[in-house]
């Protein structure tokens, strides 16, 4: 595995690969890989001839007050995996070498990047969208690999590809979960073990309006006033928002009658958590 | 020359000269071309294998209110110029192809658009930024040219490349001017004959601005202050701004101690026309 730390290697690496013909996949990533990362890394490397992976813990995506200096990171550990799984390239560029001096340019895509998580983070699909826009810009994938835990990341940034004529295809992958149901994150190495408990109360909540609309409940409303009432009954929880959306614009749904994606965010302890669920109504 | 009207079909043709180990420049205009968009294709064909032209009059960068609806347009005189120049490629996509149902993605350049005619045009860089970058991921040139009179926009979209880490690179050429000296603009069209006249104070106040440098005046107060008294006393101009500025950052310049930008736009009739001078002060 070739480990690289600057954008102008990773472009000659890439010119080189291209020019024999191979396909590029790319999972980008913040690093302190789990399961959830390997799923990704896994489709790629099956998928595709080469696999770049970069590990970059994104300052423009934290606001201020976030846990950008406290988010989790092991690049030892992680370049041990990626090695081990057979990844071709690891980017792991510095905080110069992603923003220079005098950077100043930003992507938004409206509307999208104000809902959901984005009214907690006013900044934060701002920070992806130019991140990953950069990142594709450098690693010129044809294939890039995201989770669907981070299921308003995925739609905004194959919204962005779409608008922007961009190549690469974005290719979203199941939520990776712990036996017990919490969905893998960087972010529960925050939880202690209390919490790690009351964490389960995102999955629970999910499952259960899941439960209801199999039972072909197909108001919204009674679903998010069950799943408010079970977070308010975990003390260690605190809720962010927990809210079933239309699977494209992220509006919410007042009845249930397609495809439709229940999303929420969670204080457990120092950690935000999020979690989603497709729920499908009965025929 | 081809013409084509669809997005798919300059990626197939791109994908088919790249093929071919050829090099792509690229000249993106508004049409209703004149000797300074000739120049810059002109440039273009003696430097590159295949020189592709856009016309395509961006909605995203006029204000309510502006020009867009009697922006001058003939595409037919266009595409004979262009033929007859010897242009490989011809691309005027329609409105929907460029921002289909639903796009949302826009891309700023901060300080820098708020600057100069940011103030007086708060939406129009961010049309230019996102309409150039769309272009540079259809078109995939290897270099792409701009003209000088547009001076803020050429710096902008250098810093959006660099920011983004594109491969493009902006090559700006001179400011193509009438033998009067009036600069040429598609907008001059806008003038009739005593406005035509009146508008040679743009140029009349840029040559007076390099001649009190040369004649070892440092202070920028001066300069500007004899370059509104010249638009003043041009009963049909009304000045919009004159400034005199950093050539990297836009950011006024007290005392013209290196090569300095003097920068102005004026309202002549119902055209707004911009020009601008490099003022080199002696030794």
């Amino acid at each position: 595995m070739k480990t690289l730390t600057r954008v102008i290697q990773v472009k000659e690496e890439i010119r080189d690969m291209r020019s024999q013909g191979k396909t590029i996949g790319f999972v980008p990533t913040m690093g302190y890989l789990h399961e959830g990362h390997l799923n990704l890394i896994r489709e790629s490397l099956r998928k595709t001839d080469v696999t770049v992976v970069s590990i970059f813990v994104n300052p423009a995506q934290f606001g201020p007050g976030e846990d950008f200096a406290r988010y989790p990171r092991n690049l030892e550990r992680d370049s041990e995996i990626l090695k081990k799984e057979g990844v071709d390239c690891l980017f792991v560029p510095g905080p110069e070498e992603m923003f220079h001096k005098g950077h100043n340019t930003y992507v938004d895509v409206y509307d999208l990047k104000d809902k959901l998580c984005g009214r907690s983070r006013p900044t934060q699909f701002r920070g992806v969208c130019t991140v990953v826009l950069k990142l594709f810009n450098i690693v010129g994938p044809d294939v890039s690999y995201f989770g669907q835990k981070d299921a308003q990341q995925a739609i905004i940034l194959k919204r962005m590809v779409e608008d922007l004529n961009l190549d690469v295809k974005i290719d979203v992958l199941p939520i990776a979960r712990e036996e017990d149901g919490l969905a893998l994150s960087s972010r529960n190495e925050y939880l202690n073990k209390e919490e790690r408990k009351a964490a389960l109360v995102l999955s629970k909540g999910l499952k259960e309006a899941q439960m209801m609309v199999e039972k072909r409940e197909e108001k919204s409303e009674a679903i998010i006033d069950r799943v408010k009432e079970m977070i308010s009954q975990e003390p260690l929880a605190k809720m962010d928002y927990v809210e079933i959306v239309d699977m494209d614009n992220l509006d919410p749904v007042v009845r249930i009658e397609k495809e439709t994606l229940a999303v929420l965010a969670v204080f457990v302890g120092k950690a935000r958590l999020i979690d989603n669920a497709i729920l499908r109504p009965k025929e």
